[in-house]
């Protein structure tokens, strides 16, 4: 797959920052120009939101993260780099000089995106001397999750660039789109600017107030625009029909004199402290640092909600996710063993919110699901991995015994270790300890057994030789290892 | 709660039907008069739909479904009724002609809603003599799903009928938003016109073609308006400065000639096929029942998603369905012990698209969350519920053991019986074994330990008598049955 190799980033607020985040988190080295004095500090801060967002987002294996550089000069932050993002203040003569300057300093064919979100690229790229590898890369906020990049191309920028970009997004999990033409506002905020005009006629005509506007939107058709856009939802509209159908019946409709799109909103002193009253009581209670927080751990669970959608096979935004997932693991070098003579440090979790129960503690199937996720990556340490499973062969559990021994609460850190039990070609026999991070104390332990089977004769069979080669010289240090304490137990035995 | 008793819907197509499903599963009787000859297929699919995704949306107890009867008048339908859904076809002579109908021949005191998702409430209210509990009661597609009901009034509307709606809207799990005042289309229908100008120019002008343009959507701000609306989310963009900074930064583009709205779209015959075209392209290999089911799945899991969000307090449509949960819970009557001398039936399970995993089959722990499950509606059953967690008691589970006998496919239905093995009055000491709907085979196995504790103690103490009194005659039927087979198993053991 193509891939950044190294990355710049000129401008380091809230938009350049984010990008760097993505960048650094997809293990790419990033380099950092923004003379402003809080420059080091906002990054920090975006990059802490980002890893938290990621922690939740995914269990697949992020690479190492890539290094953070803070730059000079625009020249020393653009040496060597492949992809250069300007996230300069939206001032059409400040972006058009500092792109020039990116032009002139950096590699020929490294690829320049702007992140403007209405300068036509015509204009950005008028003094360039290589205007061909420059475009607009167009990110939503949070940029750190919301996955959409729209790419535009200038007069003067080449397809083949914007093919470019759209192919190096992908392994960083983000989504370019191409927009065929340049216009301002290109396409999404073209479509955010309509729905604010007239939403901001609602409030001054007091039609209803800002969380009345909110809750319409979000009860109803602001889900449907998570997964399907505004046309494929209204495909399912016209029924068997189909669109054609729709349109005929919904044209009239848009001849009404309804929207009150026709003018533009004064938006004096008087309409703007309305809507920050408004505004105040509906959201005031909370700071904005903790509506940041609700938002990104929203944004992520829609995510993961889509990765199950079309039958598990991923929908929009989760099938991107599921992908992005699927390249993390194709590229993450094997799991190390670690000290062969201890057990083995396989994997950590955080207590999710959809982790707890009624009572306030992490409920009994998580406990399972953080042992049955250990159990997969002390398989992908072997060898027996999605390709192994793609070739026709699997571990399946068949059994497991579980102690839960304390409560675990929101937000608690876990890791899990394992000590190999005497196993055979078939048969791979462990006992696993879930262990809080911060005291150190084991909350569960799991004695598990896995059959290797194959999948397409339906039965156990003896692992090929490459996992018996992996799980011998374990399987002897761990024969070392005093045997644990509740192995062998059955449910409620005495002590 | 505030709760309708009976209900009739006064047209049946896709919006009425909904209305009915909507009514029937919340348990409440529902009378449907629609003259349409295929009236009663159409609800029938809508109801099919409904259940379908009611079964994915929740675990909660829906009470026994009311009746649905057909009646041959509108005079039959509303007899009784206490909520009236009027939601003939959109136009104004007959939806005024029906509702002075309904207003004729209902109780006086009724509520008269009116699905018209754009004529003015005071014209449909015109001839009627009990105008003010006539009430516009807007809902989105698909009705059975999401959430909301936008309630106008027109002048002659009294505001106590608003909020008796609103009030008995939430029991049914959905969200009635008052507006202040009656405008055509109301609030969702006009940002929506908005958006569907802005967006027919972009495909007019060849800026992007539909399948862009509905990624752009759902890939950026579709999930932000999934769970805040416009206002709140760029409340977060202002920063800590606030709604009014982000207001004076915002304004100048306000003004910028961006929108084509001032004008109108001519949707002549060369835009419309353009546009289905296209949409054929972009989701054609795909029927739309196929749509359909992709969509409300995607909904579902969004709202469940949202659930979890605001650490675990729920967020938006997320809140409102554990809202609506919680009513459920506490309004189910306890669950039936059955035939003491047999294992207990305790509950079913869908196998999910996100409880398969990357061998195709159920994954580990979802058998432990069947199971886990299961545990609690026996805890229910002998009176462990919500409201005696609530007062300070609880059973915790302690330990179990699982053994995966069979795998469980996507879609397979799944049910749980239960045997009581000798317990005390602090412990709870069972049986359970998961099957197969289809073939009755058992798919897997647990035997399973629970300790009563008091959470103000934080140690194991006796349950309190109402428990115990409910559990000894089980106790007592079920010490008559043969010991399962694999009880008092340790993991590995030979058969």
């Amino acid at each position: 797959m193509t891939r950044i190799n190294k990355a710049a980033c000129i401008g380091g607020g809230v938009i350049g920052g984010a990008w760097a985040a993505r960048f650094i988190l997809a293990g790419i080295d990033t380099k950092v120009f923004d003379p402003h004095p809080d420059a080091e500090r906002i990054i920090g801060e975006v990059m802490a939101n980002a890893e938290r967002a990621y922690g939740m987002l995914t269990m697949a294996p992020l690479p190492p993260k890539g290094k953070l550089t803070f730059a000079t000069s625009i020249e020393e932050a653009v040496k060597g780099a492949d992809w250069i993002q300007e996230s300069v203040p939206e001032r059409p003569d400040l972006k058009r000089s500092v792109l020039t300057q990116i032009d002139a300093a950096a590699d020929s064919k490294a690829l320049i995106g702007s992140s403007t979100s209405g300068i036509l690229p015509t204009d950005l790229q008028r003094d360039m001397k290589h205007p061909e590898r420059m475009f607009v890369a167009h990110p939503y906020n949070p940029v750190y999750l919301l996955p959409l990049a729209e790419l535009v191309g200038g007069e003067r920028t080449s397809r083949a660039t914007l093919e470019e970009a759209r192919a190096k997004l992908a392994p960083i999990g983000m989504k370019g789109v191409i927009i065929n033409r340049e216009i301002e506002a290109f396409v999404g905020d073209r479509l955010l600017e309509a729905l604010w005009r007239e939403a901001l006629w609602l409030i001054k005509d007091d039609i209803c107030d800002t969380e009345t506007l909110d809750d319409v939107i979000r009860y109803s058709f602001g889900m449907r625009w998570a997964q399907m856009g505004l046309f494929e939802t209204y495909r399912i509209a016209g029924g068997e029909a189909g669109m054609s159908h729709f349109l005929a019946q919904f044209g009239p409709c848009l001849s009404w004199p309804w929207t009150k799109l026709t003018d533009v909103v004064d938006l004096n002193d008087e309409l703007v402290d309305k809507i920050a009253g408004q505004s105040d009581r509906q959201s005031g209670a909370r700071g904005i640092r903790e509506l940041e927080r609700i938002r990104d751990q929203n944004l992520v669970s829609i995510m993961q909600a889509l990765k199950a959608g079309d039958e598990g096979r991923g929908w929009g935004a989760g099938k991107l996710l599921a992908e992005f997932e699927d390249h993390l693991w194709k590229t993450a070098p094997p799991q190390a063993a670690g000290d062969a003579a201890q057990p083995i440090r396989l994997a950590e979790f955080k207590v999710q919110p959809s982790w707890v129960d009624y009572n306030g503690h992490m409920t009994e199937y998580r406990y399972s699901q953080c042992f049955a996720d250990s159990a997969d990556a002390l398989l992908r340490m072997i060898g027996a991995d999605m390709q192994y499973v793609a070739e026709g062969h699997s571990y399946y559990t068949v059994e497991n015994h579980l102690r839960l021994l304390d409560e675990c609460k929101l937000g608690d850190g876990l890791y899990v270790t394992a000590q190999l039990l005497p196993s055979d070609d078939k048969k791979l026999h462990s006992f696993l300890w879930l262990h809080r991070i911060s005291d150190d104390r084991i909350v569960a332990t799991c004695e598990h057994l896995m059959l290797h089977v194959s999948s397409q004769k339906g039965k156990a069979v003896p692992a090929l030789a490459q996992i018996q080669a992996r799980l011998e010289p374990l399987l002897a240090a761990h024969a070392l290892l005093d045997k644990p304490e509740a192995m062998g137990r059955h449910v409620g035995q005495k002590r």
